[in-house]
């Protein structure tokens, strides 16, 4: 066996200019799932990986969903081998505006030097299209020297993770035999630093949601109707500013329900961790924590729930001046929640406040684009214990189990859908500019959890 | 002098046509101060005016400003007349945004039917090129059927009225003898209804802010960061939302100094207009009044500050879902004054309340657009008694004496740098859909307006 797997790494580290060459193609698609004009480059994206999986064994097709199409691919591996591992990736990305902020475009990937090596940088590059990239190309690498990997395995990438998966639920539902495994691999979370692998054992849910506010028939000067008509900017931005206190609380009725404080231990461990949030913060020219007070760091990130506003809009915007009272008024604002709390209550404690504060000749739609529990996975798993031994194996240090502040909606859903429980096994790094311009992935990164994912799968087969 | 008038009435209405033809051609030019894209068309707008200017006898000459260019033109009149006087309009118009809400394009003038007989619609159509065009035709007629205006006649045309001035008060300064008069005439107000004549003789000045919040140094990912990196949208949402109470008092500490009670006369002869601000608020779709209450409808519109948002941008604008904190956050607001506040007290007023808001890492600039401030005008002058006289000889009605929500900046700069008093003579309707989309005049308005102000001249020749 450790001949084989050395077999299979060394196979990694020289096919790595190759590996680096196929995630740039598949970077090169603007597959955002976000945009309805991006629909085909979603699909097309989606037959890119179809055909990759096929060229490595699997039997892989892409399949039809109420929204952009999924890749399902199984290889039934050596046969007997247990347990079935499925791995779980998304091909969609977030839009990538504001574009004049991008170095490069950023759908054009490009290798750059960076103070720990060469590092991609393209719209994508980590989340999700490099971190997906790593298991696939681990894939490769058993299928190069091995013929086959050494476990049955199953793959689901889906196209709408970055709209909060609302199709997803569904397609699992209603392909539960095809997807049938015995535990679920991801990698879509972040190590510790560039030299620490990290296991993610807690994550935020999700309630995103638009208010859609629109009062006169028409936009109005604000001379001749200031001091009579309803004007819905200065309305959306009273309930937005009601919403939360100026130090961080939410004050939606009901929000902090079910919302349990911190273990001691796992407060005890985390506080060991060593984070400096001066530093985090000041990597993105912050200096002051804008959180709750009296909560520490990685607890307001971890295990608090919280409300950002994501975007707002209405009126001119234009250069100068226009005295106008317009007649809509917008914004987009999400809710991260974690387990105790239940999204759907969030989502109408949400329409509730707004309808609450809405004076006459107000109209306020309430859309809801996703919703997600808070989670947390099992610590004691066999397939959490090989991924600590593989990964202490791969970078000399212990993982460290940490919590996410991002949601990964599919976790909760293989969960209640399938029985599965997941591990989150990611390699990005904090500084990697997710969801904003200049998004990058360490080459390292993407090399060394290539490794990690192999070694993972022989561990996973030496076990049963 | 009556049969003079008369053969120039009849010139008037003959000539109606070819009048509106004129208008249309002004109106083609989308001279809109705001956007540096349209200094070119600004500019042609002026030259175009001083044409027309240039052809009925005038002196006249496209000026240079600090901004876009000013018209001055002269005429000595018959000699030995009394008083001189001024006549002010403006040139540029407001962006035309949202263009996709008008029936037909901005710049593109049309006349088309409506329940008063047929309207031009129109950027500008009134605002305030159709009211500048109606006493422009009024000294067409008297060139034509007099050979020269009954009375000496200084023409100052600005472009920045829609950004609020910012040249004006210099240019006033620098020109003060060239521009010297014994009264200004300005038409850029309403009537009262289609039928009913007014003189406005309150308007409300104004400040207009734009506030731009910075933090982060880039956008982040609110999964990533949210509880510990402060977000400039829900800054900036909270601070618009703490500076105005739910029922539209401003909570900006000593924005009501100053502000005097309605004097008791002022009162009842406004309730006995018998305004019905049902019918006003209900022709845009509205039913509630918004502002102050425990206050009369046409105090609130004609003699309360206001405080309106009139555009906010930031984040992520686009379809569906993307979990962004942003880096920066915008906002244009206004401040509509009465008299007795202080413009730039109140500017001030709006710095420091952001300042007192704003949390450690937030960068805010407020930039002011403009300042001016509430003003009201004599009642009893030559100029107004004459103008009572014409309108009630014109329309077989009184004129209202009326108040006006809108700020007028140049009436307060003429009074402060040249000492002369404004005669605010206006033929709008309300809704003539002014700063909005499908703006509009009635013909009615342009032709009666034109007939007035043709009236006008011979009454104040006649007066001396």
């Amino acid at each position: 066996m450790t001949d084989r797997l050395d077999a299979i790494l060394a196979h990694i580290d020289a096919d790595l200019d190759a590996a680096r060459g196929r995630l740039f193609d598949l970077l090169r698609i603007p597959s955002i799932s976000a945009q309805p004009a991006h629909a085909g480059d979603c699909r097309a994206a989606a037959e890119w990986l179809r055909g990759q999986l096929a060229g490595i064994g699997f039997e892989a097709a892409v399949k039809e969903t109420a929204g952009h199409p999924a890749v399902v691919a199984h290889h039934p591996g050596p046969g007997g081998a247990v347990p079935h591992v499925l791995f779980y990736g998304h091909y969609d990305v977030q839009p990538a505006d504001p574009l004049e902020l991008w170095t490069s475009a950023p759908f054009e990937p490009v290798l750059v030097d960076g103070p720990h090596g060469p590092r991609i940088r393209a719209r994508g590059a980590v989340d999700d299209k490099g971190q997906t990239m790593m298991w696939m190309e681990a894939l490769r690498a058993w299928h190069a020297i091995a013929g086959s990997p050494p476990v049955a395995v199953t793959v689901l990438i889906e196209g709408e993770e970055e709209v909060g998966s609302p199709s997803l639920d569904a397609f699992l539902a209603a392909n539960r035999a095809d997807l049938k495994a015995d535990v679920a691999v991801i990698s879509d979370t972040g190590m510790w630093d560039i030299d620490t692998p990290a296991i993610t054992t807690r994550l935020r849910g999700l309630v995103y949601a638009q208010i859609d506010m629109k009062a006169a028939s028409r936009d109005l000067h604000s001379g001749l109707f200031g001091g009579s008509a309803l004007n819905p900017i200065n309305l959306l931005t009273h309930i937005l500013g009601a919403l939360r206190t100026a130090d961080g609380r939410v004050t939606m009725p009901g929000f902090y329900d079910g919302v349990a404080e911190l273990p001691e231990a796992l407060a005890a461990q985390w506080a060991g961790l060593g984070f400096e949030e001066a530093a985090f913060l000041g990597g993105v020219g912050l200096s002051v924590p804008a959180g709750e007070p009296g909560r520490a760091p990685l607890e307001r990130l971890w295990a608090r729930p919280t409300c950002d506003i994501n975007g707002i809009w209405g009126g001119y915007m234009g250069h100068g001046s226009k005295t106008v009272i317009p007649a809509e008024a917008h914004a987009k604002l999400s809710f991260r929640l974690v387990p105790g709390q239940d999204p759907a209550r969030i989502a109408q404690g949400l329409r509730d406040f707004v309808a609450a504060h809405l004076p006459a000749d107000a109209h306020a739609d309430v859309t809801i684009f996703g919703e997600s529990p808070g989670i947390e996975v099992a610590l004691d798993s066999p397939a959490m214990t090989a991924a600590r031994e593989i990964l202490l194996a791969e970078f000399g240090r212990e993982a460290v189990l940490s919590g996410s502040g991002g949601s990964i909606p599919v976790v909760e859903s293989m969960r209640r859908l399938l029985g599965l429980d997941s591990l989150l096994m990611g390699f990005g790094l904090d500084d990697d500019q997710v969801h904003s311009p200049d998004e990058k992935f360490e080459l390292r990164c993407f090399h060394r959890g290539t490794r990690s994912h192999a070694r993972l799968l022989g561990r996973l087969a030496a076990r049963g």
